[in-house]
């Protein structure tokens, strides 16, 4: 079985935002699976998705202070300026992080562990809506 | 042809280690597979999995001393430090690094390049064991 | 449907270089798919592929720029000296970005986004012709 679906994720402030509820209720198709694998791709290149601790908001507080330090604006070589500062470090941050997600289906369900949740990195200041491509396939 | 298999690592100091074997060892269904992919997921967010340089043990010492550097304990704008200052460097590196990895089959074995290795990255300074959800697909 | 191919990226000089059309040339079998997802994996450990802007040019010379201060070659710590001061920076460099990328296919094409493109990071000063593995499925 495949089955492709793309939908729009709500618009988020700059920062990592837990979004595993989103892509589960986008995908009910997700209990026809006994095993599989669940594809999650952001179509965009200043936003990314990884997988990171679902219960402490500190978690993705810190994630984006790290990642602000780590990846500055401004900096002085940076030469694609021209949509705005936070426009190159998005553009880094998404290749560091990546840009989508590959996740276990097992029994009709994605088999994280327990403290494992989906991340949306949103890297822009106003990055608006985010179109995400699910690609859903087993048996 | 699908096949999920979930199973525990042994117990690794903190540091980059070489787990090829392992996994291989786990899945005697591979040479079933003529043409097809291994889904390698950890279900945890304080360790990695990345592909690495396979013979030298120094390229896994490198590889510690840069993450353990690039990304510091006890940063001063860290909030989430209730489980030690190992923690939220560990949550990073796991995002920076990735939870999985997706690997080619051909005729019956995985088709790595020479140098090519599974390295698990165990962030914690005791992780204990880590558990490791093999999904394989192929024909 | 189960497909591979392996072939030579032309060599290319240390930075990032979009690859799309190279990956698609090599794989008329793309049209064949209506839903299904594209493997591409290096088989290297001193390049990286990943997923960024397709259009403006400066960015992937911010993005060498930025991964060269990020990953310093020379650190006083580096044990793995023997094949040149750009070789353990470019093994850290492809665990930081990646050996592969998996790319939805829908109606016969890579369903990207508008500005997605696939880059190769090149992080040897010589790296010559890198070897690439296709590994495509779909319906």
């Amino acid at each position: 079985m495949w089955l492709q679906k793309e939908f729009q994720l709500s618009a988020r402030s700059r920062g990592f935002h837990l979004i595993t509820r989103e892509i589960v209720e986008a995908l009910p198709e997700l209990k026809l699976i006994q095993c599989g694998l669940l594809h999650v791709f952001i179509k965009h290149t200043s936003a990314s998705l990884t997988i990171n601790e679902n219960a402490d908001p500190t978690v993705r507080e810190d994630m984006e202070s790290f990642f602000n330090l780590a990846v500055a604006e401004g900096a002085p070589y940076y030469r694609h300026e021209d949509e705005g500062s936070d426009d190159m470090p998005a553009h880094i941050k998404s290749s560091l992080l990546g840009s989508s997600v590959m996740l276990p289906i097992s029994n009709g369900r994605l088999n994280l562990g327990t403290w494992q949740g989906i991340y949306l990195g949103e890297h822009r200041n106003h990055g608006g809506r985010r179109r995400i491509l699910l690609t859903l396939q087993g048996e």
